[in-house]
């Protein structure tokens, strides 16, 4: 499938977006006219530059507000539309964008606005120019796909078909499957946009908050679907007017956008085969999609290991071995395996670095994710060491496929004996529950995408947290049965006058154990101090759910939280935070399956206190 | 007016949030309920530092899905709301917010809500508790305070009132009015929120997007007035959830949120005047507010004077003086007096400082200010010096205030003759056309409510700018006859991963000329190089105005700016950047009202390419 996307979508200067478009891979680009406007390049340098990056010109974008019009203004506007193509043909270009008129438009008449496009259409075919028709969905008169094809039918001009733009027809709830009944050839531009499901006016939506394809709620794979089955065999280009988007590193958010067409091309060829429909597109599908079976392992970096080694220690860890060659020490306890790695580590207090998840064949997973763009880690292996497939996602988290089973033999280079693989202390420490990874707000849309994609997990609906650094945003992903849970937390990034505010937000390795009042009164006999959680919260469970005044009395004294949904009821605790970091413990009994959200300002406020506290 | 804030309006600790709400001058709080929930204060610690703080603790909130549900329900939600009556009585609290059952309530008949809450008033009375019901716009059965007040009248009791939230009530587009027939006394509670007008669904718009009084679009003198009429004599209270204010600083968010109720309190007092009606609020009037003549001075801070003396210089600035003791000079054009203020600007390559504003009595002006929260710029005077009333900005902008007319006299300090106040020499420039703040994000709606109310200023409908640096939020202010106006800028803050960026985002100021072409040759001719527009500009022009060929050909040359609006025409250009500001010059013909929007892009694109160049 040819892919393009619109300069609109990126930051910096036009030069900057077209060898960022390139170095990601795409194999053209629209021109959003503002961009060339604003640029010193001529024309002449543009179409040069793109010839010599590969990038073909796809689309000149937008032209608005022609049809419709008084005789004067059609004037006007035909003056306006020549320069345009003089333009045009200094760039190479034979594709120009016509939106349906949204503001000069006088008379609602399809018959004027048919014999307006056609003098626009024969002005246009003396430069060799084609003109893509598209009703924008707050156009004041033509609104639906179905109204702009019927136009373009009426033209009847070789050099005039029509536009689709996912964005403004899915966002009015249109279906799209008449697109498939529309001919092919009479289709001269898609254009792609996802967005989240938000109630608001269509415009704000549109300028604001489009996102890449799989980044929202639109089902885009129906969508390319319905073109598909058209016989459109173009360019497929991604459209999307986004602030943070704007506002992010442009080589990042060009690869993030082209990920998403690689997933989506994948999934509607797998729809397409699935109702054994062929497509003109050539969708490239992707390499099997696995879902994880559960964590093989969480890694944290630390400069000095001993602060995290015994909070381990004090958790019911166990030391399994130090890496015969790396100051890497591993700790294990049921199926939770932790890596301590004090390599690289200089001026790291302790952060979580990486994890490992187990898939049937982690080779197909590491071909998939690099298909997916993923950037590689770059490791040191030696020969008759484990080379686990690794890539760095957009938090700079490390994530590596390891195989489901036997395990990877990676457990050896600690001197750990490949046949005792889970050695069965009597721990209550079950496996890693789940993982809470902090996002800087530029790349949250880029790690949902990556973590579903590339780990194939589900993105469940997101919540917001109030904390007193301001509300924090949250989303977890996970797989279908839970066994590989990710929690992705926004990071606020306010109160910076207040310059003696802990900016850190500490991400966390929750653990899963049996039996958590014992696993904590272990614990605090071990030394371990947790997180304090205020005698008020105590009150106000006392208060919500109808609780056993002993069990009341045992969670306070031990710190712990609790709470309950359809299933069943979830307990949990915090440790203290060494550097960026700290340990959840959690019980989950009868089926519990969310997270103790409710419990999350408490948690966020009490560490808010304790840094404070650290601090006076 | 007794004044009140919801504890949730801020960031922080209940702690650091009450030492703010008392440092700003509030006479009381609202104790959000989590923010107790969350606090390692005890309740009998909260109620000892209120008293110690002056503050009373006005309404303990909120108390949710109580009405409309089953028999066992309800005794679930008496026990827990026995317990917060408890919890109320070591507080010293006597008045609890019921909120509409937005959750819970599975019956819709008025006679069950009334009976139910009978038996939670009952309950309460034994604790000395009242209850204010509230509707909330979005519940589930009653969401108009129409309603609410007719179940509040049907239960009949005494110890039962409703709260009034202008939020759910304006949000709805319902008609404030009524509420002046309800006896004041049943009014338990006033909770004022504004919001901008946007078209999105309730809950979110209330959740994130609710702002001080007069930061919004609601008309809350109208609501205020109509509370007035009721007879309610009781307490006014601040309930704003806004995503920004929950992430700044505590201390100056309280201050902009009493500042919205002095401003408030007196417009409501003068509407009231006008419609001949008392109120039982005591409202406090403010001095009146003195429409600003114009701009008395700019001021600019530099350790080197030099690069801005010279870009004055060839602007046509004439050098006006020295400051008898001080290291600052006096430029001067027309009616515009730039002074470049070297002292305490170690490190500041140069910055717009402050400005003065004339009107009618600076003293006057001043005192209001005051009144307005503002805080005083620490100046030093001697005692025969020019001491005009000086306030910082949110923004950090010292602002001033001048006598109109025949000049303040501190101009005799630079050595400038009284009597010839402006000489006229045969200068282009004007006056100061207007002033280009940036703003950090953070105090965007602070900053508007700053200058619309301490310098009496209109805010105009917003924009948003592209650059390549993403979207750039702009607001004007002004006064009616445009006499002083403020462009404020939110600065974007993306790109913090592109570390080679520069994330200054400069300030400019702009003077205004009779003659922008004859001004632009002679800064030419003086050395002065302009920021360059790209070619590419001016074929767009060409394709989109009617211009003479040999105007079209001036505008390239000078690299000057082009717009038209339905007056008139405008022309404009910019200086090149010195340190984090520059100059921009603009002819405004036939009553051009605009400031160049279209041009803005050309600007910003124009800017950051030249970083770039200075950059490699």
């Amino acid at each position: 499938m040819r892919t393009s996307i619109a300069t609109v979508c990126l930051s910096g200067t036009l030069e900057e977006k077209m060898l960022a478009c390139a170095k990601a891979g795409f194999d053209g680009i629209e021109i959003f006219e503002q961009d060339l406007m604003v640029s010193p390049m001529s024309p002449e340098e543009v179409r040069a530059l793109a010839a010599r990056l590969g990038l073909t010109l796809d689309l000149f974008q937008p032209f608005r507000d022609f049809e419709g019009v008084d005789p004067e203004l059609l004037q006007a506007n035909l003056h306006r539309a020549e320069a345009k193509f003089k333009l045009m043909a200094r760039l190479g270009m034979d594709l120009m964008l016509l939106c349906s008129n949204v503001g000069t438009a006088t008379v609602n008449d399809d018959e004027l606005f048919v014999a307006q496009i056609r003098q626009l259409a024969d002005l246009a075919a003396g430069y060799g120019v084609r003109i893509a028709y598209e009703a924008l969905a707050w156009g004041k008169y033509v609104d639906t796909y179905q109204h702009s094809w019927d136009i373009v039918r009426r033209v009847d001009r070789q050099n005039v078909g029509i536009c689709l733009d996912s964005f403004h027809i899915l966002s009015r709830g249109d279906d799209p499957e008449a697109i498939a009944q529309i001919p092919g050839e009479k289709i001269f531009f898609v254009q792609l946009a996802d967005a989240p499901v938000l109630s608001m006016d269509i415009l704000s939506w549109s300028r604001h908050y489009r996102v890449f394809p799989g980044q929202g709620g639109f089902k885009l794979d129906q969508f390319l679907g319905a073109i598909a089955r058209s016989g459109y065999a173009g360019i497929i280009s991604l459209e999307i007017f986004n602030d943070v988007f704007r506002q992010s590193n442009v080589e990042r958010t060009a690869v993030d956008g082209l990920r998403s067409l690689n997933l989506l091309q994948s999934q509607t060829a797998q729809l397409l085969a699935a109702q054994g429909t062929g497509s003109g597109l050539d969708l490239q599908a992707l390499p099997g999609g696995q879902q994880p079976r559960g964590f093989d392992f969480t890694e944290i970096r630390t400069e000095d290991p001993e602060p995290v080694a015994r909070l381990l220690a004090q958790l019911g860890f166990e030391f399994r071995g130090q890496h015969r060659r790396k100051p890497v020490q591993l700790f294990s306890a049921g199926g939770a395996r932790i890596i301590i790695n004090a390599q690289r580590s200089r001026g790291v207090t302790a952060a979580v670095s990486g994890f490992g998840v187990q898939v049937p064949d982690p080779g197909v997973a590491g071909e998939r994710a690099l298909r997916l763009l993923a950037r590689p880690v770059p490791r040191q292996h030696l020969r008759n060491e484990a080379d686990l497939p690794g890539f760095n996602a957009p938090d700079n988290t490390e994530v590596f496929f390891a195989p489901a089973g036997r395990g990877s033999g990676w457990e050896a280079e600690f001197g750990v004996q490949e046949a005792g693989a889970p050695e069965h202390f009597p721990e209550l420490i079950e496996c890693i529950d789940h993982l809470n990874l902090a996002q800087p707000w530029q790349s949250f849309d880029e790690s949902v995408l990556f973590y579903t994609s590339v780990l194939n997990l589900q993105a469940l609906p997101g919540t917001e947290v109030p904390s007193p650094m301001g509300l924090v945003r949250s989303q977890v992903l996970a797989t279908g049965d839970c066994a590989v849970r990710l929690a992705l937390n926004i990071v606020p990034h306010g109160l910076e006058e207040a310059i003696d505010r802990n900016h850190e937000y500490p991400e966390h390795i929750a653990v899963r154990t049996s039996d958590i009042i014992a696993l904590a009164r272990n614990a605090v006999a071990r030394g371990m101090e947790f997180l304090h959680i205020p005698a008020n919260y105590y009150e106000d469970l006392a208060a919500r759910f109808d609780l056993d005044a002993q069990l009341l009395d045992t969670l306070q004294e031990l710190n712990l939280l609790y709470d309950r949904d359809e299933h069943g009821q979830f307990l949990h605790f915090y440790t203290e935070t060494i550097g960026n970091m700290f340990f959840e413990v959690v019980e989950r009994r009868d089926g519990y399956d969310g997270y103790g959200a409710p419990n999350a300002p408490i948690r966020l406020a009490a560490q808010f206190e304790r840094n404070r506290w650290n601090r006076h």
